[in-house]
């Protein structure tokens, strides 16, 4: 007896759970496996909600934690890609193709919403996309330096290679791209990375 | 040269990873293993998102889905009860504590601010509490009933007990109760549960 707006948005409840089977190349902070894609949405949520503090620019903090939490939803169809493995800034055919049919399960203007609000976090441009990107590389910088270099040392990823790709992390947060170069030099330092 | 309060916050977020090894008595929807905290958290949080529509009284969504991002944290410390295994309506010292410990190593008010989402959330009583508990059994009922009554099954839970325990789901929202009911019959008539 349900209305057909509620079963489109009960089929894409579903649908979503699928995120808990796309793995990362980071793993959890205890090192014991791999995290998957809602286990790392939530953590950024999470982050989001806690440092908005140190954003560089004001931001709409509950626009940022609704952003992560979609963020990654198109990976469900695209998979995971490394970072280092990407070009910077570009928004591939594949990802624009998963995010329609994830975002199009919903009715509208629902589905669409959400589907600009995983554009602007691709885009980087907004203060508010810029904090979610920067605690987007956060978290798995907080990782690989947890794990003496983790997925760096497994896919042979230099300290320099590092900064570049995350350095935009100062275009969100000023403390937190100090914090995360200061990890970075750490590991470089103690011989983990090259 | 991080401020001792952003070193808290660090913490804080390395701490709350240790939700991703608490595992529920449910299963994912694809059935192949349990589901931890933060999967159902980020869950719900999505949940929030897409149904709050159907709230029975008006709410400020963001609030819910701070709600739900928090509900689970003391968990890390406590463990995951069964609801069918709780006192309805109960907060244990153990809970109380274990929220205390977890919350506590926030700076304040940053910390008590959490806190009071955990409380708030236990206690079933604002519009925002009583939505967010509606999801967060709507979810399990959507995965039992997909598991052709999964953890019901193997814990020999009645459809009368079901019911009982989760009709508060029809304070947070009348349609999402419908449903719910409409899957806990389904399982009842199919022969599922008793």
């Amino acid at each position: 007896m349900i209305n057909s707006e509620l079963f489109k948005q009960l089929e894409f409840i579903k649908e979503i759970d699928k995120l808990k089977l796309i793995f990362r190349k980071t793993r959890i902070f205890d090192n014991s496996r791999h995290e998957n894609d809602a286990e790392h949405s939530y953590h950024l949520a999470m982050m989001a909600v806690i440092l908005s503090g140190y954003s560089k620019e004001k931001i709409d903090v509950d626009k940022v934690v609704k952003m992560v939490l979609v963020h990654d939803l198109p990976e469900i169809y695209s998979g995971d890609i490394m970072v280092y493995n990407k070009k910077q800034g570009e928004i591939s055919k594949e990802d624009i193709k998963a995010a329609d049919k994830i975002f199009g399960m919903l009715p509208q203007p629902q589905g669409d919403e959400l589907k600009a609000l995983w554009r602007e976090f691709e885009e980087k441009k907004t203060p508010e996309a810029k904090f979610a990107a920067a605690i987007d590389r956060l978290e798995p910088i907080m990782q690989n330096h947890a794990h003496n270099g983790g997925a760096w040392v497994q896919h042979n990823i230099s300290a320099q290679r590092v900064v570049e790709v995350n350095s935009h992390i100062g275009n969100g947060s000023a403390e937190l791209w100090e914090y995360a170069e200061s990890l970075i030099k750490e590991c470089a330092t103690k011989g983990y990375i090259k």
